[in-house]
């Protein structure tokens, strides 16, 4: 057996053993009592699923002193942080129970029976269908937004699907105690034995991924640790659908005119944004495009001295720091090549399990790979550019990423909208005058992109995260005593469309 | 240079020379164009976009003698189903454009800025944008419905992405003649060079998925060819998405109410149905679950009665007609070691070409593996049940298939219910008292079903068929000369949610 540590990562030391890892065996426990709960849990019906989705955020809000501490012992956030994402996730669960109430993720549709050119048709009532077991693998960078309890979690349950949640190592007390919140607090609330499960350790998430119980995956992680596991599902007899969310550059481009009217201010607000969180968010922007010359300079110096002063971080993890510290040393030796500056290092130097900041030169038309790639921590690089043609170029050489963000002038609109026609086949989300840090939950929210952002069409953020976890069924000639309830003629309470017309909620 | 023949399947002659194997630079060059027309396609909107699916239905009801002429000539499928064919794509087009015309399929998502627990919230504003061209593989056995014209080709171009066609080997004379008018009207009705193309020859395909332009892949075939185009996606710097409709067995359970209360019917229906079209259909029922004793016996005999007087079928091609024969071979291999009666050949044998239908009987306590897959022509397997325990262990072990049927006793819910839940998890479509073949084209079908069905969770027929073809996009705090039409305030002619309510169109 081995046994599952809890380490804190401003020390390096191990603060008590959380757990074993889970046995072949026990994973096989788990995740049949998951297929077990899937019936029942999809019966409870939405009203009585809402209400669970917010008794899981009131009993997370009624621990929430106890959930920072052990959290900010793991990973070093800060409680201020913490305290945010906490109230991000409860306020996710009770969205959730909203996007119940109203109904019309079912996508409810019914075609009564008819007469077409092809001649007659049958009565066909299609909606979703939850997809059964759900596996969640928690992620390092948000323990209690995207970990145990977290946009995943929470939409899956909305769905109607049970969950097996993978702890995370980073962070495992964390993941353990918001489990056992979260599965008493079900358990009162009237839902099945097996909504919720959990394992820990690598072994673990394999055998999570592989069991026959298992529906679907939701993954925050890297590329390599997708591809890992999609292999896993690709031996699978039944393959089974895996939405990553994996990677990100997220460029930032600052436009002639932005430059002139704020180029101070974005250079600050930029320098926070990519900091933020000591740099480890999927939104981080890593990388700037600002226009050569006098205004774009005061955006850079601004940069430089924004970070200039910040002390080095402490990391989630010892391997974050390890990656990170080969990232910037692989930045560094590419951008030592390039006509421009180099680095420039802020005022601490790195030690183990923390990181400085660092800004890197570059130049648009000459960008190493290295720049265009995610550095997971609190590094960004600055390419200028000379000429709308070099910025283009660059543009349109970039990998895909969850969001893009331009800077624009006052009203300015023409190289903005040129710039939003180059980015939108390869990215999520289109920001202006922002920065892609932060992310809001809500109806219009998405969340994804090409590969590497994700793997997959659908988003990890607002509601429509839901449709990860559903699937349609057609019912043809069924008697309403076979139908789903949303499917009979006479219910009345969600939006559907019939025969072609939409009918919104009564 | 390779040529592609076309070949009449009746005589297996060689009636002329269709095209050359399309080059990797005319790949290339074919792709391009299509990218390039990805913008135009777009903006030419959505009422210019009904309006060209409804003058490509126009083109082909125009040239449909000669269509019909040129496919029954390659398929050996008859003038009757070929006409019927066309008319379904016509039909479908035009659907598409009641689609477009409806708007409700971008999603339109609108949440102003306002504040939330947890602090300002920026403008965010979701819809559905085109994903950029597909590639649309042919398929063999529906050449004017999921081929060149059909509702893959229907739903990109709806969707607002370019289509460039992989013809099927099987109908190359079909496909071109297809791809010329469609390309044509196209032409006449304004939309940019490059909107439709089309390759020949299986190097060519491969180079398609390969191909940087494409965006995702449309595909009907088998899970070998399936997983062949996937080892390419895979290659690829950037996977995209693959939408597969594979292989489906579309078992049919008939319950002792309904075989008592007409068992002639169904059997003699049940016959009609695996044998039309010579079974090439991706719904043909491949297993009958029949009740024993002498009830079922009359559903048995009715089955063998139909067919025993049925000649020989043209299958689409020789390597469809040789594939059949290793299967009715394997099938009665397997089956002649079961406890149950053996094969039952009908009154024709099989040559060269053709294919003689064949009914297998077998004991659902005891299905061999041959029993459970799906076998591509007019062959079916009859097994037979003691009780339900017997029956439910034999559904439960089934794979996933795009439907499943039950035929019930008048008024009878009980076993129909039971048997409706444990097929739900695995089917896509539940048919009551009636046959999976014939899958009408609406708001309400789905077409799909896990692994082996298909290897995604959308459909490929039905209106929702679109989603394949598009992602979502979020604007952030966008001025509103940025935002499409359909996501400024003041547009109202689509139904959109804004601020969490849904408005209906007005």
């Amino acid at each position: 057996m081995t046994s599952v540590p809890s380490i804190d990562p401003r020390t390096g030391e191990t603060t008590g053993i959380v757990a074993e890892e889970t046995t072949p065996e026990q994973v096989d426990r788990i995740c049949s009592a998951a297929l077990a709960a899937a019936g029942p849990l999809e019966e409870l019906g939405r009203a009585a699923r809402a209400s669970l989705l917010d008794d899981l955020a009131g009993a997370l809000e009624t621990n929430r002193e106890r959930i920072v501490e052990v959290a900010d012992r793991e990973t070093a956030l800060g409680a201020g942080r913490l305290h945010g994402e906490l109230t991000r996730t409860c306020y996710q669960l009770r969205l959730f129970g909203e996007v119940l109430r109203d109904g019309g993720y079912l996508e409810a549709t019914i075609d009564h029976a008819g007469d077409t050119p092809m001649g007659p048709r049958p009565d066909l009532r299609r909606m979703l269908v939850p997809i059964g077991p759900v596996a969640v693998f928690g992620a390092s960078n948000f323990p209690l937004a995207f970990s145990v309890p977290g946009g995943d979690t929470a939409s899956a349950l909305a769905a109607g699907s049970p969950v097996v949640l993978k702890a995370h190592h980073s962070h495992p007390a964390t993941s353990q105690l918001c489990y056992e919140i979260m599965a008493g607090a079900a358990r009162r609330s009237g839902a099945p034995d097996g909504t919720l499960g959990i394992v820990h350790g690598l072994e673990a998430g394999a055998g999570l991924v592989a069991h026959p119980a298992i529906r679907a995956v939701g993954f925050t992680g890297s590329p390599g640790g997708a591809k890992a596991l999609l292999a896993i599902i690709e031996k699978r007899p039944e393959p089974i659908p895996f939405y990553g969310e994996l990677s990100s550059l997220n460029p930032v481009v600052v436009t002639p005119a932005a430059a002139a009217d704020r180029g101070e201010r974005i250079g600050a607000d930029f320098a926070a944004s990519f900091t933020l969180g000591a740099g480890q968010f999927c939104t981080k922007p890593g990388l700037l495009l600002v226009p050569a010359g006098p205004d774009g300079d005061r955006v850079v110096t601004a940069v430089q001295e924004a970070i200039s002063g910040l002390e080095p971080m402490t990391m989630l993890n010892a391997g974050i720091a390890a990656a990170y510290q080969q990232g910037t040393d692989a930045l560094r030796a590419a951008l030592t090549a390039s006509p421009a500056d180099g680095s420039l290092p802020s005022g601490g130097t790195s030690r183990p399990g923390r990181a400085a900041p660092y800004v890197f030169l570059a130049t648009a038309g000459d960008l190493p790979p290295e720049a265009t790639g995610e550095c997971f921590g609190p590094v960004t690089v600055i390419a200028r550019w000379a000429d709308e043609a070099e910025l283009f170029a660059a543009v349109d050489e970039l990998p895909s990423s969850l969001t893009a963000t331009v800077h624009r002038g006052p009203g300015e609109t023409v190289l903005p909208a040129e710039l939003a026609r180059r980015f939108r086949p390869h990215t999520g989300r289109l920001v202006f005058d922002g920065y892609p840090t932060g992310v809001a939950v809500s109806w219009a929210q998405h969340h994804g992109g090409p590969w590497p952002a994700t793997n997959s069409q659908h988003t990890s953020v607002g509601t429509s995260a839901i449709r990860r976890f559903l699937r349609p069924v057609t019912w043809q000639n069924a008697p309403a005593d076979l139908l789903p309830p949303e499917l009979r003629d006479e219910y009345d309470s969600l939006p559907r469309r019939v025969d072609g017309v939409f009918h919104p909620k009564i």
